[in-house]
């Protein structure tokens, strides 16, 4: 099997090492910037690209991993294609990629994917979508080759909410940490600290369900602890904000 | 040793079985409701009280484990104690405890602790404040006592600190996963298939920053993407608020 890739970053990084590792052929990487697509290119062991049109068509399947807005710009660029092409993005119709020249589809791993942090697929949900059944079928495939133990059947429309909840779930929860070692670093407070912290918080949702696994002032109604805390960031609006609309949040859901 | 607790609440609870299992007497549990007081009380061997007049004086050190707004009630009705007083807030004032008869202190696990979740104090950081070098001493070594490997000296203005970064990487990032949940549950999926995505969240921030880790449509500046999501949650205004100032403070951040 010949795969190609379209993109360098995060999620085409991991996919593509992944099929190496698996002994799937990975032909060709695409990237605007030529160094990019080197770097990916030289651990997969497949030729840089930097213009579409050098792009091999004698392949099986070319996996479009970029930006959502990269993705439109260029959806429609691979008419010359016979091969399977897929995109990757939680949140893009299927249909962006519609060709009567070739099938298409959508591989959309549920997973927060970063280039320098390995993967073990086998513990990633992917979602998949398909033009025809026989292109479904070897997308299913494909991902449980790459080791997901978990392969299901996604329409645009539900993906888009799966996205938007894994939003929530992983890029909002990080953006918390995140919050939190910049209020750590600002008071000369090692984030080390919040370490233990952080992975108990994410442990104890494994086995309770978020909302019972609650603590905190507004969580409790410790309506003065609010207060001091909100007088605390009072100077940083993004924070206090933040701070008073999610408590308003936890609140709610708590008392319902 | 013998010890008491105010409060049979999350952390009333885990302190007071840490207690028991390392062997210190636990005497009392006091709660308004008798039935609460019972509750714990059987389960450390204790006696339980539901009037703080019944509460023996003859012990070392009481520990007050209740809300915030609970505490500011009750601290000054121990008068007729000689025993060390301490509480466990994160944002309330050791001086609340003020007085001429006992010496007064805070113990502040910073972890998010349930009742119905063993805790392993071992990987709980403990901030301790005392009005005396003595207590001080006493308190570090009941905190290394019940597992902590990590026992330090806040002040109050520091400990409060503490708590607004926890607050952050905890509560509001477990109520990511509550919304997550909401919206899955909203759109018949199981919550089950975000469960890697938030552990492997998590598992990044231990060896990468989370600004480094961060991924998703924000941090990518997929406005296309972040304009549908904020579509799909636009019946739904405090979601539509949340994910609007969150994916705003996360662009800033990235970009920063």
């Amino acid at each position: 099997m010949k795969v190609s890739f379209v993109g360098s970053g995060n999620v085409a990084t991991q996919l593509a090492k992944a099929c190496s590792a698996k002994g799937i052929t990975v032909v060709d990487i695409y990237s605007k910037s030529i160094n990019n697509a080197n770097l990916l290119a030289e651990l997969v062991n497949a030729k840089a690209v930097s213009n579409l049109n050098d792009l091999t068509t004698d392949i099986d399947l070319l996996i479009i991993a970029v930006s959502d807005n990269a993705l439109l710009e260029i959806a429609n660029k691979f008419e010359h294609f016979t091969a399977s092409i897929v995109h990757t993005s939680g949140s893009t119709n299927i249909d962006v990629l519609k060709s009567d020249n070739y099938d298409y589809g959508v591989i959309y791993p549920l997973q927060t994917i970063s280039k320098s942090k390995e993967i073990d697929f086998k513990d990633v949900p992917f979602f998949i979508e398909a033009s025809n059944p026989d292109l479904k079928l070897a997308l299913s495939i494909f991902c449980e080759m790459l080791g997901s133990k978990n392969v299901q059947y996604a329409d645009s429309a539900l993906r888009m909410k799966l996205h938007i909840a894994a939003v929530f779930a992983c890029n909002f929860s990080n953006h918390m940490y995140a919050i939190a070692e910049e209020l750590m670093r600002k008071n000369a407070l090692d984030f080390e600290l919040l370490k233990p912290l952080i992975a108990e918080t994410a442990q104890k949702i494994q086995s309770m369900s978020p909302k019972s696994a609650q603590t905190g002032p507004a969580s409790r109604n410790d309506t003065l602890t609010l207060e001091k805390h909100l007088q605390a960031l009072h100077s940083e609006k993004a924070l206090f904000d933040l701070y008073k609309a999610i408590s308003e949040d936890i609140a709610k859901i708590q008392n319902s």
